[in-house]
């Protein structure tokens, strides 16, 4: 007997089967067949043991190893000859021992992490244990129980059903100003889908887009990935500040508005207005973010940016992570009649559409009221809070100055000027904190400040927060 | 008294409160002059009533009236003078009574549409009766009786939970002979979104695609979209053939190995490393597309072209869209590790992450094995549809092939050279059956042919449909 005969009866030799497998025996023998082939245990051209003697070993029947080799030579790995029993396919050798190259090597295996709770004072952050979630769920219930056609295929709503984008639309009339049909409305998966289909839909690489500074970095990223150039836009107390010569040249302007992220200012009416002439002079397409508008403690919120322009240059885009909860992933933009087709076709190129039996649950939730219920609810929770924060802060003496309150889900705080935020965020962070400094948001110069997610946390969690911040201006 | 302010005073009488509106009647005013102030109807300048007489012809209080006024002069909207009274703010005019352009009017609405179920034989289609919705909802409701977690912002879960990226990778190496570890898998919204980002981060402008002819339409756009040229390559009895020459050029190979769509086509062994070896010396991508390879009837299904790739040039995809229900929009990419880092941060840019609740329910459904006791269930009636199918064909003698047969959720028929395979999807149509042409999926010359979905269908509609075709195919 060969050397090489030798070695690979004991590679064959190898082979077990393990009873308790739920795999057939010849499954699990033609899988281990396979992946000596592909791993070169067993080398092109390379003879197998007869089926009489492999079945012995293995103590299996001989039908099953007959059964194994021909389903082997079916798929090519095998090659059968008459007399001369079965061999590896010639064809095999391509991907056998190939050495891996370093790059190439697979990495190490991270730890599988679980979803947590955020941290105070997070921005951004809703009180998800305020969701009416058995409220949400009777009309998942109801709606699943209407029919299959949830479950099935419906490409023909690639930006969302028409019963959510008719709600959506009474909604941001009702509630915003909004000017829009229903069928100008499109469903994304949150407003960052919005931004990054909007990206790809309206930029070329090169072209100019106009933002503030401090500014949305999710939007940012949308811009920088569609290949645009990004012109930083100081803003003031009213807003984004519009610097004549080269807003001409931008091909879009985006702001927010309402809430303006993270300052948290409202755009006066004269830079409302002065941004539409702007816009409609250069044919600029204005995309207005109305990021956390829902949430006015002492007045009424301004209208929409949209709700001014007759034009149709503005295109409105929102999200129902913060009024409902962010893992739901809903979002919505509001698009001028003439971008309707195209971010459609776009929207079906990019995922076909959204999962349908969340958008028939929240339209039934919008229909039932239950949604401006537990907006109002929020709202009453989230203004007793930012006030607590804030009389805590200042019985605390906090060296921080809060120009915008009385609304938003955050609260900008700004520091003592010369003083580095960073540092400050990061000394937060130590004593476990999250809270980030302004200046994270911005490429510019900007006063130094932090930004204080309120919204999410109780008043002992607040109580807590503010306590610790304390100690650590202290030092 | 002068005409215009008689005209003025017939439009502000036009105001009216209703006290069935659950807004306070100050909203309900401020709103109103609002809009009429955006539309023009109150021009910039011009001077409002005195609060007393306005208070008096709404039968409201006069505090109101002086209430909404000052809330109108706080936004800008009306200038208030000491002697004067109020008049609209001059600024206004800015968007006053811009005449709209053709283009720009609004479109009529359209008539809202409801989601329905698909016609025979509509292919792709999985039977979404079978789907165990009861149990699927018992999971979810477990996983979230689990805590607030996924309700919440999750942004370190770009491309999915660890948990079901584990029970995904688990699923692929044992099934479908995968090789990677669980962090190279990442969750999309359908396999479509996996398409789409890949095709922005593999692809630039002008570069090649080669891909099967005929083939899947939803890759073709994700490619073209991505400004790349495609390179069709007929498809025979092996698969996707490979010139040389051309191949060469190629940024990108796509290809669906274990179930050609829309042929059916089993790639090769051979086929299968000629593919991977030219992909090595090309330096070029291989996309597998494993669509439809969970549906076999007569024999185990090939392993995927990926697990004979030791170089990981293959990127592998797949979707539960069929194996679960198309509604729910889940589809997984298995990463090489050299492309997971810009993956996450192209799908966070494009999306932030996918719905949690689903995500942490189908990872239970998984853990639990309903998956694939669901699936053997779905196997047996797909298989027996497609035999019913095959029978009641050829009794009928129904003028196709069906070169491919006992796997698949779809059958592809061939029909006798020389007819026009969208005339007669055209006359199936007429009679009520969604039947494509093969021709509709290919860029060059086909065989006629149709394309016949078999698993969404009982076997009461089945009988139908091909009674139905048969009186067509007799005339």
């Amino acid at each position: 007997m060969r050397d090489g005969q030798m070695k690979q009866i004991k590679r064959i030799a190898r082979i077990t089967i393990d009873r308790a497998d739920s795999r057939s025996i010849q499954t699990q023998l033609t899988s281990r067949l396979k992946q000596m082939i592909q791993s070169g245990e067993l080398l092109a051209g390379e003879r197998l043991p007869s089926t009489r003697e492999f079945a012995r070993d293995l103590l299996v029947s001989r039908n099953t190893v007959v059964a194994a080799y021909e389903m082997l030579v079916g798929e090519g790995y095998l090659d059968s000859e008459l007399r001369d029993g079965f061999r590896v396919n010639q064809a095999t050798q391509a991907f056998q021992a190939i050495p891996l190259r370093g790059s190439e090597l697979p990495r190490r295996e991270r730890d599988s992490r679980v979803p947590a709770m955020p941290v105070p004072f997070r921005p951004t952050q809703p009180d998800v244990s305020l969701f009416p979630l058995a409220i949400w769920n009777r009309h998942r219930n109801r709606v699943l129980k209407e029919g299959n056609c949830l479950l099935q295929y419906q490409s023909k709503f690639p930006i969302g059903l028409d019963r959510l984008r008719r709600n959506v639309a009474e909604y941001l009339r009702d509630s915003r100003g909004v000017r829009c049909k229903w069928d100008e409305v499109a469903i994304t998966n949150g407003s960052q889908q919005a931004l990054f289909l909007l990206a790809h839909l309206l930029l070329s690489k090169g072209q100019i887009v106009f933002m503030e500074d401090p500014g949305y970095p999710g939007a940012r990223n949308a811009w920088l990935n569609a290949g645009a150039t990004i012109l930083p836009a100081p803003i003031d107390g009213e807003g984004i500040q519009l610097p004549n010569d080269e807003a001409l040249k931008a091909a879009l302007i985006y702001v927010t508005p309402s809430h303006q992220f993270p300052t948290g200012t409202c755009m006066s009416l004269a830079r409302r207005l002065a941004l539409l002439k702007a816009a409609r002079e250069t044919n600029a397409w204005i995309v207005e973010d109305d990021y956390d508008a829902e949430f006015r403690y002492t007045s009424a919120p301004q209208p929409s940016l949209q709700s001014l322009d007759e034009r149709r240059r503005v295109i409105y885009i929102g999200s129902f992570s913060k009024t409902m909860f962010p893992g739901l992933r809903i979002g919505y933009v509001v698009l001028p009649p003439s971008l309707v087709k195209v971010f459609t076709a776009l929207k079906s190129t990019a995922d076909d559409y959204s999962p349908l039996i969340d958008q028939a649950t929240l339209s039934a939730f919008l229909e039932s009221g239950a949604f401006y219920a537990h907006l109002r609810r929020c709202r009453r929770h989230y203004a007793e809070r930012q006030s607590a924060f804030l009389e805590l802060a200042a019985r605390r003496r906090l060296p921080l100055r809060f120009p915008v309150v009385g609304r938003g889900m955050n609260l900008a705080g700004f520091l003592p000027e010369g003083m580095n935020d960073q540092d400050v965020s990061r000394k937060l962070q130590d004593v476990g904190l999250d809270v980030p400094p302004l200046s994270r948001y911005s490429v510019g110069p900007v006063a130094p400040g932090l930004l204080f997610g309120l919204a999410g946390f109780d008043k002992q969690q607040i109580q807590k927060g503010v306590a610790r911040m304390a100690r650590v201006f202290e030092k």
